[in-house]
């Protein structure tokens, strides 16, 4: 794996970061704010309801991860995750625009449904998922990042270092550097920048693919960039 | 990495495929043709010219590859290789459908297209090009696979293994696991099953995610897929 392209300063600053994660009760949230945690950042699991969000804390019993209402999380956060199904995903960005004004936004929602088929992409009218939340988001600076991080990896204590690369996408460099950096505060991960916002549809619908390698192999399969 | 699931019966019949490339006088088809003559199976390189078909072979300086006509070479061929540019595919193929009628059909055509911000997907109004291979060619089994594999290292000699897997889809077991079979007759490659043929437009559309990998890194970027 060969050294990363990230700036000691940017390293520095996603280490200080506070970290919001919208529908961070849920197991991908609830995993990227434990490994987070971890790692020394603070982080806030918003939820629409206070009650569960601070329920979803206290399950990871680290005085680093608190709980709040989604805009509450929004607004204290230096950066935010959104980890919503893509059921809802506009809707709860729309309400949120004000509290998000100015901030990085980390899209890591990926649009697909199963059938008995097994998974495939939901199409999505402005292309992703992330491109819808930047449509939404008009002053906010959209990420895609963290499509394919294994939930149950996240959250399994005997999981020392992930052995995977995080694809991060978007359009404005220093943005993408610092979600590059926000990733590799998890052990093993490395950020690999992997394109404009443009190019996340298909990084997103890949999560399908992924469905379909860990019922065949019995797998919490990720992906490694190589050459890189 | 561990070992395939590729049982030793279907190895031994991929090991004696005659590979019949279409568009083989292009970089990926030629770098395909290649590695696996080098490992020992025949190769009959496709043209729409015949000429130009024995000229691409010739480069190769190996007794096993051969040119052909498109025609020829799917009617000689075991096996058949679609590496055509996506201008032209449905075209090509319609042509080829008695002489492809009953074969596997491996479609490693990405759809892409570049402007001055790089690549991106185009659309593909079956989804993807293998299931545009699929609609034309209802005779035969079409497998999507070989997309990211990079030229330039194919065709170099001093690349002894190729550091990547290789995804493979499509709805028919045997023919995912022959083609699994014959990627992993390239030195370093390992035929990874990713899904159905209808989750290969998202595989093909990634091949503009790697080539904006290789802008920023200067590689040769590939893929490998963890805990498998």
């Amino acid at each position: 794996m060969a050294a990363g392209q990230i700036s000691q300063e940017t390293a520095e600053h996603a280490a200080h970061l506070t970290v919001g994660i919208l529908g961070g009760t849920g197991d991908e949230g609830r995993g990227l704010a434990c490994r987070l945690a971890i790692s020394g950042n603070r982080v806030i699991i918003g939820s629409r309801n206070a009650e569960r969000a601070a329920a979803a804390a206290a399950t990871l019993a680290s005085p680093r991860v608190t709980g709040a209402v989604n805009e509450q999380a929004a607004r204290a956060a230096d950066i935010v995750i959104v980890a919503v199904p893509f059921e809802g995903h506009a809707e709860l960005l729309a309400q949120l625009v004000a509290a998000l004004d100015g901030k990085i936004v980390i899209d890591c929602v990926n649009p697909i449904a199963f059938d008995a088929q097994g998974a495939y992409p939901v199409p999505v009218p402005e292309g992703s998922a992330a491109q819808q939340a930047a449509a939404v988001l008009g002053g906010s600076t959209v990420v895609g990042a963290f499509h394919h991080v294994s939930a149950p990896l996240l959250l399994d204590p005997e999981v020392a270092e992930l052995d995977m690369d995080v694809l991060v996408l978007g359009d404005d460099r220093n943005a993408t550097d610092l979600v590059q950096a926000l990733a590799e505060r998890i052990p093993g991960v490395r950020g690999v920048y992997a394109g404009r916002l443009r190019n996340c549809g298909q990084v997103e619908a890949l999560t399908a693919n992924l469905v379909s390698v860990n019922r065949r192999y019995k797998a919490h399969a990720g992906l490694r960039v190589t050459d890189v």
